[in-house]
């Protein structure tokens, strides 16, 4: 039987000693072209993104309205508008596990579709989690360990950020739970198995575990979940241990941020093969994480330097909140205990069909997205799924790697995009992960 | 629908110009670190290895005995005493997409077991098959394409070798059929489905397809299949088929020579590190090939050069060939159509318990590595299977990476060795894959 990572009736003081310990630096070497800074793109925002408003008043958040919930660095770093953030020696070390990540030229599949263009991916998938959730998982974790909080509660729906938080709770000491939109807690059990691994707890959300999920059972006991419900429960469960605290894997400015190792290890990559600036960045928009890890640097650049990179976000016509949606004050979750956000929202009770596969099931978008693409700083386009899963498999085939169902909203359009290229145009997509624990979706669609 | 990789009545003529094609390199920059040649531990041993006898005449095997079955380049691989064999350029690109595999100072391991010891990692598991198979897929399909094969057959266990095999016939255009254990068939339908993502096709074993099998289930309509059976599926349809081939995953010479990348690779990063020549190495046995490629470049140094590396190989006590086989000439399969091999096993006829997970169920083990053993240049130690699982959950909820189960059984050797180690001691450990796709092998465990 596995020894647990938070023993039974472990003392606080003995669950603080331990955590400590592994918050540490090892003195691991860690190479030169793994980012010392995140990258915040708010300082070069031509307009200040609109404020989180307080559900109750209306009125912009103060940073004590988030600290039953969030570390009090990370609430720093959601309002922060310095350019660079130092990142933590100990995140730096787990970080040079898995990166740099690599930048690959598709040269395989340059040949595959007979383009002249240059066709590049960043390859978020080799982290142990497979994919780039745990580039932000690390960073909260840490923060929350190093001031006390000794549990994170979240949601996730695909399965992707379960796993990345049970991962950084795991080497950083933190008790996990997770509540996982049920329609995935059914499809996928090697998700669930892959945060039991590492030590983090899994339950189906609605659950009857919170009184939100107990509610949502109660209009609909037959409900298959959506992410905004397994907000709300976790989101309860965090603010009712005064040891807890609740950890979002997209969204919010602080996990944007610390994405941004993406773009900036790219646009390092890309000047040392001699393309600096790329034509176009094509990158898969859920709630704008992985996208605007790889893209906010290059827009950074565009507005201080007046480069021209143009940057696409690529969602799924299933969930399409950028193309179809409102942009306005909505809740990030069903139940309305999260902050009002400013965002492209399909409304909290949008609950994506059935048939759309893996994640990107979101009803709202990062504000920071949202406010980039309405400013015209950033396009978006829809991608149909089956238009998806071909350009997938097309890539899998050329370069060997099965991107995940959610890479492969941007693998396609990059790939529409290169049948027309320009001889020499300089394409990059971001590929955020593998799509391993996804192969059931895929034979689907063989 | 996706389009396969071999169009419906493609004429072979237009196959081959096809297969031509993807068989160039594509001009993509390869690191110095992957290794130019592979090596070649025949070159070094004290006595040859004894040969593969002919089944019919019981006579060493002649070149052309192979020919139905394997390219004339992997046959004069088999039987060659050169010491450094040139890998070709579009292997080499192929390669350079996860290799050099990283080599990995495991400090949070460390740090979890309280050892002064110096425990490194080298892991196979960020390959697009997430094993080290692709090795030995890739150059074993590069050389059949090169000499006019369209179709490869293979058996698969787990299904590490048929998804690997899957992925080298994908990216060099070779339709790509495996018979898969019955058992794993039924209990991993991820694998199959990545095998069918990369366009290979697969099938349970014993099946209705082939003579071996027809007579297998009259035998027993109910048996759940072994490597051997298998095996004799797939020698029968490639030795049937003027364009077909047949391919091994490991226990033949070419397999062992191929993987040698692994250790030239790490004996490098070794050095680099100051820590050229490591007190022990442990890697996991099935066929022979993970150990071979990790252990053999280091072998030929303790022979060459006198240094005492001692090399150890860890293999499930459920399937115990080194340490309680024979060591005689068998058969590789159960129907008997392959040449007989001397090399330890438990008897062709060996199905291992049901309860064992994952990989390393073949009744043999590799010739050379027998051969390496029975000279006593490698010691040969049995793990059981729960502990060689809470191996593989200290090493994930420390490191991250979860370890494929067959790995596990390395990990073990070296975290039994590591709590006892003097200070300083040097411990390199082979992960030859991860454990994504046996989560749910984990799961029971957990």
């Amino acid at each position: 039987m596995a020894e647990p990572n938070h023993p039974a009736h472990e003392t606080r003081e003995h669950a603080l000693q331990r955590i400590h310990e592994l918050t540490q630096p090892t003195g691991a070497a860690v190479p030169s072209q793994v980012p010392t800074h995140w990258y915040n793109v708010a300082a070069d925002l031509p307009e200040p993104v609109p404020p989180h408003l307080h559900p109750g008043t209306n009125q912009p958040l103060q940073p004590e309205d988030l600290e039953p919930l969030f570390a009090k660095a990370l609430i720093e770093q959601e309002v922060s508008t310095e350019r660079y953030i130092e990142i933590p020696q100990t995140v730096r070390e787990i970080y040079a596990q898995w990166r740099p990540s690599p930048l690959v030229r598709a040269l395989r599949l340059e040949r595959a579709l007979g383009t002249k263009a240059h066709i590049y991916y960043k390859y978020e998938g080799g982290s142990p989690a497979g994919s780039h959730k745990p580039n932000t998982a690390v960073a909260q974790a840490y923060y929350n360990a190093i001031e006390g909080v000794t549990k994170l509660t979240t949601e996730t729906g695909a399965g992707q950020w379960g796993a990345s938080l049970s991962l950084a709770g795991a080497l950083l000491g933190l008790e996990v739970e997770v509540w996982q939109v049920r329609a995935s807690y059914d499809a996928k059990p090697y998700r669930r198995a892959q945060m039991e691994v590492y030590g983090g707890t899994c339950h189906p959300s609605p659950s009857t575990l919170t009184e939100a999920g107990r509610a949502m059972l109660a209009k609909d006991p037959n409900t298959t979940g959506s992410l905004g419900m397994a907000i709300s429960e976790a989101v309860e469960v965090a603010a009712g241990d005064p040891h807890a605290h609740y950890a979002l894997g997209s969204v919010l400015n602080h996990v944007m941020l610390h994405q941004s190792v993406i773009g900036e290890e790219a646009m390092q990559q890309l000047t040392e093969l001699g393309e600096s600036v790329p034509d176009v960045i094509f990158g898969c928009a859920g709630g704008g994480s992985n996208l605007a890890g790889l893209t906010f640097p290059f827009m950074g650049r565009n507005l201080r330097e007046g480069t021209t990179t143009r940057l696409v976000a690529c969602e799924p016509a299933a969930c399409p909140s950028l193309t179809q949606g409102e942009y306005r004050y909505d809740f990030g979750d069903v139940a309305g205990l999260t902050p009002l956000l400013k965002m492209y929202t399909l409304g909290r009770d949008f609950v994506p069909p059935a048939i759309h596969a893996g994640g990107l099931r979101y009803h709202g978008m990062s504000p920071i997205v949202s406010h980039a693409v309405h400013l015209g700083l950033m396009d978006a386009i829809a991608v149909a799924q089956n238009d998806a899963f071909a350009a997938g498999v097309l890539f899998a085939r050329a370069e060997g790697i099965i991107p995940a169902p959610e890479s492969t909203h941007a693998v396609a359009g990059a790939i529409a995009h290169a049948r027309q290229a320009a001889d020499g145009e300089v394409i990059v997509l971001g590929l955020s992960g593998n799509g391993v624990l996804d192969l059931p979706a895929y034979e689907q669609y063989v």
